[in-house]
């Protein structure tokens, strides 16, 4: 998958930061076979750069902002292989998962593997806040999975179930990712919280796009089979909306019980026409523009750096980006 | 599973350390409702009452020994909940496990819970020492782990890469459990270091010891069916010896081979008579003994405190335990 490509300014730092993701994954055991395959997918790094770009709000040090961005990307490496077994999903970023090369347990331990890597790596900041703010982000995010597995195929769900679950799958962590470059730079705690807030707006906005990305993107788009949520029984926003549209609403809880009784083995391009052919699509990317405003607003409260230009442009890119 | 009951002095505060295990683990999802059936299938709860023995050899505060035990003991209890993912296993300390009774999806996101909770409670003390430790732990543990499924059913293994194996599987969490409640209590770090050693040598012995006991203790004993390594092709040390033994070797690869190839869904009855009719127990028991000698020498070493006494005698109990 391809990197995100507009930080000219960061270019060298994140190219160190790519170096030190592979040095932290490398050792003779299958284990580092498994996570080299991960990170060799590639991914956009977009916790990373987050990270870097809240540095430049404190006293910047690559070195010590490292220990945070690194961290950072492998919890978010080790939430997609424990993910991978449970979607049951072949690929990713185009490559084949570690759960569909390798097995589940491998799979598992994996993911175990990577966290413990992640904790090491960050272990070495004295600040105990920033321990306290990941490993808070760890329970929560842990909690949402297991809460996702339960709102399989419960086409009963609210749209604010659906977001608590995304704040906990994906926000947190991204506001996490900015709030820590401030952190660790030493930055004022009024910026760190601000940078929180639009971290959580871009971060609800990011995962909105994907699951509309599930439903309109292509296998070369996205790296895997779109209708992947739909098959696995995740319930996104736009079928939510879809469910509240009276014209399709019947017809797609029968499609999607027939799914489910199938466990996703089947087609699912009825379901996808249905959701498109209702509301579901316009009203999911009104609320994921309505969070990039709110994160925009953030923005303006932040104190006036050159690099406020990237978050703009990073806020921008979640809703229009195609992968 | 029985607690051990050896501990006058500590009672009290191993009750409060019993009491911050429940809360740490409670909350109204399903997440916490399969962390509290875990817990509540009890266990000897080693890992606290050698981190507040430790803590004894410096300035002993509970609540700061909390903060180690408790997650030290969370993270014992996640690495079972995935372990038993790996080993299929129905029951463990009598009861059924969290894959059993949910599933392999909701027993994986259990154990992920469990050791953010684990970080989330030590996050709140400041010295970074105890989070390299314990970090640097959890990363040899989970290679432990994947280390031991490539070695399943792999009869050429050595006693050398066995004792690899469980020493990081085993040895170092209970190591570090006796090294962290010094390093908590600000303990000079010689003395911490010779915890570490004593905790070392007793987790060796502690594991052979659980080995011996999957071949030769009774389902009421160990909590699970005996026999459940072989089962699964955990090669344990036992088995290593029983395959030097020139009159079993030829029967028991055979008989390994048979197991493999049906997965283990077989009596095992075969394969514990073999080993039970070579060297293979009483070459096992030496070895633990010989690591509990060293464990005994270890603490010669230490200040002459009383607490010293139970420290000598949990030695002696890791080898005649049925437990």
């Amino acid at each position: 998958m391809k990197k995100l490509d507009m930080f000219g300014l960061l270019k060298k730092d994140m190219a160190y930061i790519e170096e030190e993701l592979f040095r932290s994954m490398s050792g003779d055991e299958l284990i580092h076979e498994t996570s080299l395959h991960l990170l060799k997918a590639g991914g956009k790094r977009l916790r990373p750069v987050f990270v870097l770009l809240g540095g430049k709000f404190g006293e910047y040090d690559l070195e010590k902002l490292m220990r945070v961005a690194v961290p950072l990307e492998l919890i978010h490496m080790a939430s997609l292989v424990h993910d991978d077994v449970i979607d049951d999903a072949d690929t990713r970023r185009g490559q084949l998962t570690v759960k569909a090369k390798w097995d589940n347990k491998i799979a598992m331990y994996t993911g175990d593997y990577i966290y413990a890597k992640a904790l090491d790596i960050v272990s070495q900041l004295p600040n105990p806040l920033i321990h306290q703010i990941l490993s808070k982000a760890m329970v929560e995010m842990s909690i949402g999975e297991m809460e996702q597995i339960r709102d399989f195929f419960n086409t009963g769900q609210s749209v604010r179930r659906y977001m608590l679950r995304i704040r906990r799958k994906t926000a947190l962590l991204i506001a996490v990712s900015c709030q820590l470059g401030a952190v660790a730079a030493e930055a004022d705690s009024k910026i760190s919280s601000l940078l929180y807030r639009y971290g959580y707006y871009v971060g609800m906005a990011f995962q909105i796009q994907d699951d509309l990305l599930d439903l309109c993107g292509t296998e070369k788009q996205i790296g895997k089979p779109p209708g992947s949520d739909i098959r696995q029984g995740n319930i996104t926003l736009p079928v939510i909306y879809a469910l509240q549209d009276l014209e399709v609403r019947q017809s797609l809880i029968d499609e999607l019980a027939h799914i489910h009784q199938l466990n996703g083995q089947c087609d699912v391009a009825k379901a996808i026409s249905l959701i498109k052919s209702s509301s579901g699509i316009s009203r999911s990317e009104q609320l994921a523009t309505r969070y990039i405003n709110k994160a925009l607003e953030v923005l303006a409260e932040l104190p006036d750096l050159k690099i406020k230009r990237n978050l703009k442009d990073i806020a921008h890119f979640v809703t229009r980006r195609s992968y």
